[in-house]
């Protein structure tokens, strides 16, 4: 049994978290730590769970001493927060799951430039794996620390990455305009997020300036095999769960002038129907391997990937403005977070990447 | 008194027609025709109006016999379905104002290729005008038939008018994701429709397909001088009522060079600054007369809309990627149908464009 | 023009008001006040009323300084709170309208054992007059101080009234099961109110002990013409707006009596379809002059009295077990808070009671 | 392994027991059938299970013909149309459980007057059994005809059994104010159930004649060791799942007697205080074998049973008017239907009745 300890447990992300691997039947929970809740039980914050979690909630100091007895250690807590919780459990050869934004980016200066706080812990900052499992596997395999991805980024980066490292879209060109439902807000006593002023509204915020614009264009610049930059829009949606990320970008020359060619033959829309087939191949054989990502032709809905752990991607073109239009769907607090930390922690420990995380 | 008929009284838009009509000052409701509930009560269907409009519904052949006694004809019904009407309204010398799509666009074949079905009235396509009255105001005090506009499309136009006109965008590089309210698919029994369905989920459909996208072509194509295409997503959003469209544009070259220049004395922050409150204020120039746009600097909400004829529009710029994003709100019912429809009828019977439409 | 003063304006119920008596005829918003958010617009709160209600909050202390200025004050405000603006506005001949509790128990004692706060004005509790202006118009008239009843309240007394004073039923059989939307626990920020804790999900709360109790049955008593104790339940519903109360009641020996009488010539069915036309005959004479009271047959929903100043009552007979089960829905924060009070306001300064309130 | 066939498979409680069944350990789905959507695979209905259970739907001709290669067979249909299934599951020695209405009722009159359909299978009536696991466990156990309760009739029983048992309260008192999800009201394209005209709304239906009543009365009449009637009200809540009843009835003579007796030593507060923990001892005791009842002492909500198998109960004693308050809520799709029916089939089958209900 692997020992789990999880730091920050009564957030939304770290409730889910518990909730996730109180089933997981190859894990122990070995503490949950939560400052604000501390000598509570689990279940009188989330009455859900009474009769089935009902173990006492420890403060920090108690689970810092608890640290010998776990094999790994969650932190589902604010930026900027992890920093001596990272250092403690790798002192103690405890593997670490951080499901925050601390060590995502590889570069420290880019870090406090998006998040305006001294990063505390740079020295882990080359070791650290970003935990996405479709394109890091053998990394996290071999990694100690894992700064699992944010939710908006798992969304963006899953439907784009194929297609940039195709080459079937100019790098310069995306636009990814995502849609979330309100616990990505976390649960936090704020106006803005009661059901009065929520519910019944739509709203885009950050234009410009959010922070997982950062980690996307990290992970896409990989795809694309140069830096590049590119415009991201949240939207906050009247739903608990759920995000969709419509992702635009424009077809490469090269793709266009197969358009051209294969025209004068087949005229232009079974041209455009030929590339899309073509591009959908390329996706299903990008991600033939990936347990938890599904490649569909059909109209992707959030509540079609709720409380599981799957990402769906529909890929459709433009075929007026030659763009491709990406849409890609996941449950924010599962594949966006609690489900895919419990898939990097399968697979740090050897086990089958999907256990725990189906039905 | 102007005495209106209304063919399509029960659908969602019909209705909120009959409810701002009733509250009119200058109007008097001479008929409310709907086949599906001929011989019922307004109030029947709609039992918020119990004891205030009681009014009994006629079936279509009432209604045309009944033109002789009306100034105006509002139809509020599925494309394709109000030929015969705006015919015999305008034999009848009846002002005619179309809230759905049939006399939208100026071109007969472009209608018929993208609605799939003949246009029975093309005599009529010449003279008919499209009722944004932000743009066409003249023209609209002059008509005798008025197709208005589109609730996505209203958003939309109004959103990227200005920037397209002052040559702020490149004119091939818009991009429009909006986001509306389940009532803009209709009242009809459609299981999709249902809460079970579609509350606690969101979705884009039409992809690359939906049929306001040539409306907003047209409209643009004029701002810009030249035809123009752009891609265009709707998204469904679990609320009832409102329209976000988040618009994206490439800031034009002469715009870029303006910022070299200036970024080379202030640097790129304040550039970025001073060009954003340049546009800011083309903007309040461009609809200082609107009565229903408000040109806002904050976060834009559809609830801040709902129930009005606001048109809301707030812009920023992507300093990182060189793009404009403009997000308008309105309530799809309201600045998108049917309040719009009022403020059109105003205009063409000389009217303050407000009657009517305000508290 | 009525000058009109507004303590604790950005409140729920007070916000409505601002909004009502901004569109009211007769009325000019001499201040509007709110402490946590002085110095800023209304519409920096709210900003739906941008360019529309741009008047600047002012605080408690400039508030009472303005007292000579004003007709009328309204206060909004938590239990215990309004009693120095209730003592400043009465010494400056300001007619004073309370929403919230402090003057509608006429007993001293009874307030404080349920509010458990000190009452600090008793001096005035003799001439305040309880606002429901379907039972005390006359003395509405003529009062310079008048508590506007709670929202449940309004519900269930308008729905019980006339059974209890016809003797319809038992008066110690009263159970009243009451639902309302999350407004009514004001904007405040608590977890237990954010969209993710609240929708997709009912309580029942206060079960017992609510403080909307005492002031029920404080009004049946008067139609009982002695003391009554009921049971009242309070619900919290996944919705904005909207109150429906179920109330039963036992029919009292006396109708069945009736009932038996005539089952032995017309059969039990037929008796009891007679009982409940005379029912609703009794319910519509009594409300006959009751300007927003809509007694009907069909089935309620709270949607057809949204944003409206009615209350709808609807009757029902359980023949199986004799009991009659009137329902009763209202606008928690119209007819529930704000529309009552503004109608109060029109009957206290002479007006027709509908003005500002239709429409 | 369980071989098991789906008759109405693609309803909203037909396809929780497809989804509850396909993560059952001891299950095999032989077949599901559906005859809207036969051919069709279950994922293309519900594209939330695509690649997970892309099993092909039958129709009813198939799965008649497959009777012989399945253990036991469960219907979820509407009323009056199980009657061959059952009949040809019998004839082939399989088990049958049926999710709808129509073998619930001992007495075939009392179903024919309450359905208004004519029951065609009255010789099963006397070896079906009532699917109350918490009541006939031991039937239920040697049954091949199980008749699964309804959910607003499993939150009821469940809440006031033990009250009756006991002699507590009033067994003529009773008032059962229950309030559901729209899942509820199953899955048709009626234009009731849009969002648009059930979100923000709340009704009563059905008020003194929902067909759940005879069947709660039917088993709380065990409990009271005689025939009672009762008054139940159902009311539509706009949100997808959970059903909470407010159950009301009055402390009987007996136990006010002890009230009395009590109170001159200790007072009346503490007296109810004393009577209240004993009805508490009363309940646990009753359900201290139950696996899916939670009783409890805290404030239920439906959010705190969503996706699982328990009903929670909770009691309150409303001292000022003698009356015992009983609140139960569950999800309606599950303990109030599929959960429940798998529950049984566990039952029947000899295995531990939580196995496939928890996590």
């Amino acid at each position: 049994m692997i020992r789990v300890g999880i730091i920050g447990a009564t957030g939304y992300a770290g409730a889910e978290l518990v909730k996730l691997l109180h089933d997981h039947p190859e894990v122990q929970l070995s503490f949950l730590c939560s400052n604000s809740y501390s000598s509570q039980k689990f279940s009188d914050i989330y009455p859900h769970f009474k009769y089935r979690i009902d173990q006492v909630l420890i403060d920090t100091e108690s689970a810092l001493s608890e640290m010998r007895n776990i094999d790994v250690l969650f932190t589902a807590l604010p930026h900027g927060t992890s920093f001596p919780f990272a250092k403690e459990a790798l002192k103690n050869n405890v593997k670490f799951i951080d499901l925050g934004a601390d060590f995502r980016l590889h570069d420290g200066d880019t870090f406090e430039a998006w998040y305006q706080v001294r990063h505390e812990a740079r020295e882990f900052l080359s070791k650290s794996v970003y935990g996405l499992p479709e394109l890091h596997k053998e990394a996290i395999k071999n990694t100690d620390i894992l700064a699992n991805p944010g939710c908006y980024t798992t969304a963006s980066i899953l439907a784009l990455y194929p297609a940039l490292k195709e080459k079937l879209i100019d790098p310069q060109s995306i636009i990814i305009d995502a849609k979330s439902g309100v616990t990505g807000a976390g649960r936090k006593a704020d106006i803005s997020l009661l059901l009065t002023e929520c519910s019944e509204s739509i709203k885009a915020y950050s234009i410009g300036s959010h922070r997982h614009t950062p980690e996307i264009e990290q992970e896409l610049s990989l795809a694309a095999g140069k830096s590049i930059a590119l415009t991201f829009t949240p939207h906050l949606i009247p739903m608990q769960r759920g995000i969709l990320a419509t992702c635009y970008g424009t077809i490469s020359p090269s793709y266009m002038d197969f358009i051209e060619n294969s025209a004068s033959s087949y005229g232009y829309q079974d041209s455009y129907e030929q590339l899309l087939q073509r591009i959908y191949e390329l996706y299903y054989d990008f991600y033939k391997d990936a347990a938890f990502v599904r490649v569909r032709d059909d109209v992707l809905e959030t509540r079609f990937v709720k409380d599981t752990n799957y990402c769906d991607i529909s890929i459709r073109i433009d075929s007026r403005t030659h763009r491709l239009i990406i849409t890609s769907a996941l449950d924010n607090l599962v594949k966006g977070a609690s489900g895919q930390a419990i898939q990097n922690m399968n697979i740090m420990f050897g086990l089958d990447e999907k256990i725990g995380l189906e039905g």
